[in-house]
């Protein structure tokens, strides 16, 4: 698999995160703060609206390095991210990760990770480390 | 609020994640990759069990960070994630934020952010920074 890839390869798709989606991420993950969900409190903050929890915003990366892109036997090493701008529900977002660079002798490869708004202005940024999975034939 | 804060203040609790925690987050993260689902596919992967979603174990520092320390009105600026073994279903983690460091004049908090398993094994561990809501008496 790591063998077929090159720095600069990318894949990208497109989401919109729903309040519904905000109430289940608040749900599973334990964050219930006010900042998600309450309109009256959140007019009173500096995003004015509810917003997504970062972490939701953070965890839309998964799918391609799980699923697609290196896929299926991906172990995920690390991630961070940076929140460079509040995420709104009801936005569509573009996700796109980008190799930025290779070590075929310890099969890891690191990803520029980011979140880019309906502007097109990055909302969150970062880099995530991945171990594809090892084929017989890389040796 | 950072002016009460001292490096080396922690916060903890504990959870566990079972497996329509995982299923919940498969659906709002997008990421169905049978890693985490398919107990028959899992057998024939390192991992030997269906693990739960890297990004949902470092999703469970959200809830201290927004709901209780720094609480209410924090903003949330990087997240660092370093995965250091599986989280299995059913098992009981501890999620734990301790300061590291504190910039009064930034209203900058950077915590190391820690998540054991049961034999106590730090199973991810990372930094995030944090800008705690400003009161009127911060100055």
């Amino acid at each position: 698999m790591i063998k077929t890839m090159k720095i600069g390869d990318y894949r990208e798709y497109q989401r919109v995160i729903t309040q519904a989606d905000v109430e289940q991420f608040g749900t599973v993950s334990g964050d219930l703060n006010p900042a998600h969900f309450d309109e009256a409190y959140t007019q009173k903050t500096i995003f004015k609206r509810p917003i997504v929890h970062g972490m939701l915003v953070g965890s839309l990366f998964s799918k391609i390095f799980g699923m697609e892109f290196p896929g299926e036997g991906t172990i995920y090493c690390s991630q961070n991210l940076i929140f460079l701008k509040p995420v709104y529900p009801g936005v569509m977002l573009r996700v796109k990760v980008t190799i930025k660079s290779i070590n075929l002798e310890k099969n890891r490869v690191v990803f520029t990770t980011e979140i880019f708004n309906q502007e097109d202005q990055c909302a969150l940024t970062g880099e995530a480390m991945l171990m594809p999975r090892k084929e017989k034939q890389d040796g």
